[in-house]
């Protein structure tokens, strides 16, 4: 039996405001919701789910303790954000890992620089974890990654990539030993530019670009060039820019 | 004024069945009409916009004849599938350029096994631009390219890529002499591979991968590999494997 409260409850948290005020948000899907058990199952307060899901994770679901209600088709739909509602839905508490900007030295990381759309940063989190990315600093203007089309678009990476909310000038870049790589449209050619395995890579908005709190920053200018038969198009999907600049400094 | 018989007939292609039905398909927005206009006015079987819209335009579309309606705001809401509407929609004629498989000798061309996902496809395509692409041959099932979603994420680059939708066994492959590329997960390292600046690059449905009626065809598998602190994520999305893999064919 779903309740109307936990009903409204779960709606509301389709909404940033609600998701900030209760530090809570939404996992769902048989997938995304198992990982969730494994991966940082102290996270979850409750899931609701079909008999038949706490039946196949019974062992699991007994073991991490977790609250779970099970409810009915018909129950889950009104919940589900999903077109096509899966099984399971479960209320996490948001987090944050430490961070000190000290912290960048020594790896690679990213910047996004008032990243608007979902799709994007979530995509943007499950390449940075495919390419071992250590940190994601999002400025505090980015699409919140706690968001229903974020989430799903991370694909569990969510659970795995360090992501923080940080401003430009919390980050302290001046102090830091770090070079900062930004993709600007006149850098230097990607593929041939010298790449260390260090740095903080400064990804831009999707229409504006890097903004000028952190564009003086960047003594790494890079382009990805286009090639000469290129038409009409005049620049590259966020995520694809992004995915493409870690792919080459991985590659190298 | 909008008549009722405009509203409805736009309204209905935002359906695959009515875009196939009447051959025509919608484009939205400002950037994107403008563009139209110069790329291939032609096409266009008539412009829907606000009269501020109009006057911008008014010598280019006095140019190229094109049929233009002025409606306002509130009529360019009713049609508009876009969040915000940007003064401008047009009805326009679908195009497929004339394909013979033996075009795709000599240059680098993707074929996409089933992508489903329409902000895939219009992204991939938008990639394709970028680095100049010759052929995107889509398989029958791949999502509709005239889907209002592809066409918004093209960015333009609808108007530039050469778009075609083939069965595999149309292209002939066999016949051809053509190095065939297909990313699977177990394949050589993409980036320890030696790549022509020829081939098809084949894609596959994003849950299901490359499907068995073309998997034979492939003799050089690469896979794109992940770094090794890769934690949950088990596959990048289908767009972001596209472009890395286009990427790494040009950057080299």
């Amino acid at each position: 039996m779903l309740s109307k409260k936990n009903e409204q409850y779960i709606r509301s948290l389709s909404l940033k405001k609600f998701r900030q005020k209760y530090n809570n948000f939404i996992i769902e899907g048989d997938k995304m919701v198992s990982e969730l058990l494994v991966q940082v199952p102290n996270q979850i307060e409750r899931i609701f789910a079909l008999p038949s899901w706490t039946n196949q994770y019974d062992q699991k679901l007994k073991k991490t303790g977790v609250s779970v209600q099970e409810i009915n088709e018909r129950e889950l739909k009104k919940i589900s954000s999903l077109k096509t509602p899966n099984q399971a839905l479960a209320i996490v508490q948001q987090w944050e890992p430490d961070f000190q900007s000290t912290q960048l030295e020594g790896g690679l990381s990213l910047y996004l620089d008032g990243i608007q759309n979902p799709g994007n940063m979530g995509t943007i989190l499950r390449t940075a974890d495919w390419f071992g990315i250590d940190w994601v600093v999002c400025s505090p203007d980015s699409v919140d990654h706690f968001s229903p089309k974020v989430v799903q678009a991370t694909m569990g990476a969510l659970f795995s990539v360090k992501t923080v909310r940080r401003k430009v000038e919390d980050l302290t870049l001046k102090k830091l030993n770090l070079p900062i790589y930004g993709a600007i449209l006149k850098g230097e050619n990607l593929f041939r530019t010298t790449l260390k395995q260090e740095g903080l890579i400064v990804i831009g908005n999707e229409g504006q670009g890097i903004r000028s709190d952190i564009l003086p920053f960047v003594d790494h200018p890079i382009s990805i060039p286009a090639h000469h038969k290129v038409r009409g198009t005049e620049s590259l999907n966020a995520a694809i820019a992004t995915a493409i600049i870690c792919a080459t400094f991985r590659g190298k």
